[in-house]
C-alpha cells in the first residue's frame, strides 16, 4: 500500500471537530462506497474496499503507527511502544471494512476505528508496554461477494486453491480479484501465521441483535460465538386434488415442515436462551391453491454457543421428523450444507475483558454472539476475545444499523484497558 | 360445425372389437392432443379441443342424432323419440372434451362417451319417450388456458365483455379464441339459455378423488358440489439475523403461516368428512437460510358441500388468524380470491338417480363432489345431477388418469335409467 494517502482527508476535515473521533472517522468511511438509495457498499476485494484499507492506512500512519500488508491484503498498523521488544508475539485488535450489499456504517468499522483509537490513547498515555499491539483490518470478513471471513481464514488456517477458486456472481475467482489488487494469488499462503506468532485478539464489534438494548446495556463481553449448523431438508409426499382428496387420505408435504419449524421453535426455546432454531426458506411443489402440496424443500438453521447443548436439539430435531414423516405417510431427508463448531472464549481471555471493563468503569453483559467474526478464526491461532456495543433496534445489515457515540465510546475504553493489560503495561493497578 | 366428420375413423376402426364401446371411443378421443411424454393435452379453444368435438359429432351422426353447436361452440347431438314432443324442454346430459395440460383420458371424455352411449341404447330400445334428449359437450371447462366453466356459463349466465377479455398465458383474448373457432364474439350471448328451456342435466364425471376405491363402490352418486372458497393471506414481521435474534424476540412470519395451517386440518378433520382445507402455496421473502422470514403469502382454500358449515370453519379459521398474529406481534390479512357456494343437489334428483341406481342393480356410495364442474352452472337452469365413476388410485389431472372399464359401464347403465326416467318413458317399471 506504500504511499497510500487517506482518501477522503476534505471529507474528515469538514466534518469539525476532532477529526480523529470515532464518530468522524465513521462518517468518512461511510461514503465509501454509499448506495444512492441509502447504506453502503463495500463487498470484498473491490474498488470501495480498497479505498476504505486506503483511508484508514493513512489515519494509522499519522497516529505514528508503521503500516503494512500481508499477503492477502489485510491491513496493518503496528505501535511499537518505547521499551517495547520487537520481536515479541503482538497483541492484535481490529475488524474488517468490507460491507454487506446495502449495509450499514458500523459493522466491522466500528472495530477497526475503536481499534485504532485505543491505540492512539495507549502512545498518548505513554505506558510502558512489552509487546507491540497491531491494528488489523481483515479483508472480505462479509459473505456477500466470496465466502466470508476470508482474512482472517488466510492468517488463521491458510487459503486453500479451493478458496482462491471460489467465484463471485459474475463468476470471477477470489485468484483474479486477489490479482486485481495487486497481489500474486501464487504467494496467498504467505498470509498464514504460525502458531504463538501472535499473542492474543481482540474485536469490538456492533451486537447486530437486540439483546444488550433490551437489557440496557452499552457493552457486551462475548462468551463464545455461535456455530451455526445448517440443514437443507426435503419432504416428498403427494400433489393431490385441494378439492377432492379428503383430509385422511392426503400425504401434504407442507403439514410436515410446518410441524417441524414449530418444533424447532419449541426446542429452541426449551434448550436456553442462547439456543436460536430458524426454518428461514420453504419452498413448495407445485405450488397451486388447488393443489395439495405435494413436495417441500426447506432450511433449517440451528446455532448454539454450547456445541452439546445444540448436539442434543440437533438430535431431538431428527428424531421428531422422522416421528411426523413416519405419522404422515411422508418421505423425507436432510442434507447437511454447512456445520460449525461453536467458539467459546477461554476463560481467562473473559476474565480479562471482565478487569477491562471494571478499570475502565463500564457495566456489561456477558452474552453470546449469533453471528460469525473474524474472532472465529482468530481464535484457532491465539487467545481470542469480542466486546460487544449495543445496536439500536437490534438491526444490522441494513442502512438503518445505528450504534450511539457513547456506546461506543464505552466500548473503546474497555478495549484500551484489555490491550494495556494483554501488552504487558508496566504501570497497570491491580485488578 | 355442418359437415365436420370424425377425425379419426381409421384410429376408432383399427381399435378392434366394438368400435362403438365406450373404450375403443376413449382410446380413439386420446389421440388428440396427445403428449410426446404421456398424457394429453387439449385446451380450451385450441384445434385439439376442436378435434375433438369433431370426432364425437361423427359419432353422434352415426348414432342417427341431430348435431348442432350453440354460439359458443358446445356441441350437441339431439335424440328425438318417435312420438316424443319436440317442443318439450330436452333433457341433456354429457361433460367435456377439453383437458389441463398433460392431463388423463378419462376427465370429461368419460362423461360424454357415456351419454352418448347412454342415448344409443335408448335409441335402440326404442323406448317411448316424452320428451327429447341432448348429449352435450361443454367448451372449456378447465380452468388451465381461460377461467373454467366456460361453455357452461356461457349457456347458464351467458358470457360478461369481462369473460371475452379474460387472456391466456400469451395474451389472448377468450374473444379472438372464439373468432378463431369461427364465432362471432359478439353474438356470445346467443349461447344462454332461458330458465325452463331445459327439463334436467345429468352428469356422469370420474370421481377424481380415492373416496369409492376406498370404500369398495364403482359408482357414487354425488350429493353436491362443494363450493370453493379461496384466500390469500399475508403475514408482515421482521426479517432479522437468525443468528443474532434470540427466540423471543423474533417476528417471524413463516411460523404463523405454520400454526395457521395445522390450524387449517385439524378444523377440517373436526367439521366433517367433506370439509377440506388446504394451504397449496407459501412464499417466504427474504427467504434465506440464516434469516428470520420478514413477510410470507401464502394461499388458504377452503370447500364444503355445506355452506353453513363452511362459513363456521371460515369463521374460526380467520379467529384463529387474528389470535396467531396478536400473539406473535405480527401484522396480517386475508385477501379473497374467489368464493363459491356449494350447489346441493336437489332431493328429488338424488332419490331419482338413486331409483335409476337400483333398477341398474348397481350399488352406489352417496359422496360430495369436492371439484367444480358443469353441473354446478348447469344447476342454475335446471336441476342437476351427478354420477362419479370409481378412479384408480384417486389420481387426476394427470397421466396416470385411470378408470376401470366395468365401472364405466356401470356408470352408464345409471345414467341410462336416469335419463329413461327423465325423458318420460312410458313403460318404465315402477320405481
Amino acid at each position: 500500500m506504500g504511499t497510500a494517502e487517506p482518501a477522503h482527508p476534505e471529507e474528515v476535515a469538514r466534518l469539525g471537530g476532532s477529526p480523529d473521533s470515532l464518530a468522524a472517522r465513521l462518517a468518512a468511511l461511510a461514503e465509501i462506497g454509499a448506495d444512492p438509495g441509502g447504506g453502503l457498499t463495500r463487498l470484498a476485494y473491490t474498488e470501495p474496499e480498497r479505498a476504505a484499507h486506503a483511508l484508514v492506512a493513512g489515519w494509522m500512519r499519522r497516529a505514528g503507527l508503521a503500516v503494512y500488508e500481508d499477503a492477502v491484503g489485510n491491513l496493518f498498523g503496528r505501535w511499537l511502544a518505547p521499551g517495547a521488544d520487537p520481536e515479541a508475539p503482538p497483541v492484535w485488535a481490529g475488524s474488517h471494512l468490507d460491507t454487506v450489499s446495502h449495509g450499514g456504517r458500523f459493522d466491522g468499522a466500528a472495530g477497526v476505528v475503536a481499534a485504532l483509537s485505543a491505540v492512539e490513547r495507549l502512545s498518548a498515555s505513554r505506558a510502558r508496554l512489552a509487546r507491540p499491539v497491531e491494528v488489523v483490518a481483515f479483508v472480505g470478513e462479509e459473505g456477500s461477494r466470496f465466502p466470508g471471513l476470508l482474512g482472517s481464514r488466510a492468517v488463521a488456517l491458510g487459503l486453500t486453491q479451493a478458496d482462491l477458486e471460489a467465484r463471485d456472481a459474475d463468476g470471477i475467482p477470489l485468484r483474479d480479484a486477489l490479482s486485481a489488487w495487486g497481489f500474486d494469488p501464487a504467494r496467498a499462503g504467505e498470509a498464514h501465521r504460525p502458531p504463538g506468532s501472535v499473542s492474543a485478539y481482540l474485536e469490538l464489534h456492533i451486537e447486530q441483535g437486540p439483546v444488550l438494548e433490551r437489557a440496557g446495556f452499552a457493552v457486551g463481553l462475548v462468551t463464545g460465538i455461535a456455530g451455526p449448523l445448517e440443514l437443507e431438508g426435503e419432504v416428498v409426499g403427494r400433489a393431490d386434488h385441494a378439492g377432492t382428496t379428503p383430509m385422511d387420505e392426503r400425504r401434504d408435504s407442507l403439514l410436515a415442515v410446518a410441524e417441524l419449524a414449530l418444533c424447532a421453535e419449541r426446542l429452541a426455546r426449551e434448550s436456553s436462551p442462547q439456543t436460536v432454531a430458524t426454518v428461514g426458506r420453504v419452498d413448495v411443489s407445485p405450488g397451486a391453491a388447488n393443489v395439495v402440496p405435494g413436495r417441500a424443500l426447506f432450511t433449517l438453521d440451528l446455532r448454539d454457543v454450547d456445541l452439546a447443548r445444540r448436539d442434543r436439539v440437533e438430535a431431538r430435531l431428527r428424531q421428531a421428523f422422522s416421528e411426523i414423516l413416519v405419522r404422515r405417510g411422508l418421505e423425507g431427508s436432510f442434507r447437511q450444507l454447512l456445520r460449525v463448531d461453536p467458539v467459546p472464549v477461554p476463560e481467562s481471555t473473559r476474565a480479562l475483558l471482565g478487569r477491562a471493563a471494571r478499570r475502565a468503569g463500564v457495566a456489561y453483559l456477558e452474552l453470546p454472539s449469533g453471528a460469525a467474526h473474524d474472532a472465529m478464526l482468530m481464535a484457532r491461532l491465539c487467545p481470542a476475545g469480542m466486546i460487544f456495543v449495543r445496536s439500536l433496534g437490534g438491526r444490522s445489515h441494513a442502512p438503518d444499523e445505528e450504534t450511539r457515540e457513547g456506546d461506543l465510546l464505552a466500548g473503546t475504553e474497555v478495549l484500551f484497558e484489555a490491550l494495556r493489560e494483554l501488552a504487558g503495561d508496566a504501570e497497570l493497578p491491580p485488578g
